[in-house]
């Protein structure tokens, strides 16, 4: 399984979620490949892989679907989540809007700036010294990094080392973990260096990495 | 040219600077793919597909490599940006520090929110009423979307219509353009639902999208 197969999952879910809000009962592959930007044949290829069938017209509940998914994506249940660093990006994704109907809840912050600790906090903002002594005593299996390139690989390995096994990281560093660990990096800058590229190449339209090709 | 094989390339120019400022003078396809995370194979395939070839020895030459790659990538000159909506996301983009090295420049944040508003800061916050009077008077022809998805669709609209050709947008909805626009529309919950799903299906490792596969 690619992570372009499981972003298009997420997306072909959180497309149901504003369909059903709708009023939505009924959905057909068509429909779900408009909204995402895929093929209709792509959306009934990524279902069938997992087992999902349609009606005899092709359709799918849309209610059924988004509990499928949400099973297959694991989020049937609330994971806690804690960010290191807590910057701009870090304060970010503290105050995201959209975790909460994902079942994710960020539940700590971790700073070395003694400024930015805030202990009473709904989400509190903690010292970097008790990370790992937080993450054990919560059962922490998922974190973010948004601290500094030079910091990002030291967090790291006190991250994994205390027991966490996925990792979004945003420090603009290609971060490796060992082999029992699950590593996201996602680099701000290059997102924007991708579309100076496009214009000044005249490539046009949506820049696509969701079709496998 | 996909999206993978841009990103490739400007983590190979990334990765490129951080060894130049280590004094390397030359570079084989080996230590850009350790660096990078792909094989050497490919690093040397992205290059031919350029036009770069190694010498006899199969290595590069940093200078060289650098100069055809910003080449390559649109960065030998400048690229004015703006952000819309100067919430977390559109912050820290203002803030970002990896910019000024890639030639981007943010000259601008826009917003609708009035206490948001310093005409007098390095990166002036205006109102977002003089967006499309700015972009026209500088010829801007990037924006980064940073405001809530039920705002997104109209703020593209205004952007294009005022001239803007190239779109990164963290409004968490699949934002679509016409055809001579490029939209990179990268949702941050999708990230980190990514790793919730591959850490609770025990699938380890880097999530890779950076190998054409």
């Amino acid at each position: 399984m690619s992570k372009r197969t499981i972003i298009r999952l997420s997306k072909y879910k959180n497309a149901l979620y504003r369909l059903k809000k709708m009023g939505f009962v009924k959905v057909f592959s068509d429909n779900l490949a408009d909204a995402v930007g895929v093929t209709p044949a792509q959306v009934r290829k990524d279902f069938s892989m997992f087992g999902i069938s349609g009606n005899k017209r092709g359709g799918y509940t849309v209610a059924e679907l988004v509990e499928k998914l949400n099973k297959i994506l694991g989020k049937d249940k609330v994971q806690d989540v804690i960010v290191v660093g807590t910057g701009h990006i870090g304060t970010a994704m503290m105050n995201y809007r959209g975790f909460e109907k994902e079942n994710i809840r960020i539940v700590a912050g971790f700073d070395i700036d003694p400024a930015k600790y805030n202990a009473d906090e709904k989400i509190p903002v903690l010292q970097l010294d008790k990370m790992r002594g937080y993450v054990k005593e919560h059962g922490i299996r998922v974190g973010i990094i948004a601290v500094p390139d030079i910091a990002a690989q030291q967090v790291l390995e006190i991250m994994v080392s205390a027991g966490i096994k996925g990792i979004l990281n945003f420090a603009p560093i290609n971060l490796k973990g060992e082999e029992d660990t699950v590593i996201n990096n996602v680099n701000l800058g290059l997102e924007l260096e991708n579309i100076i590229y496009f214009i000044n190449t005249d490539k046009k339209g949506v820049i696509n990495e969701d079709t496998d090709a």
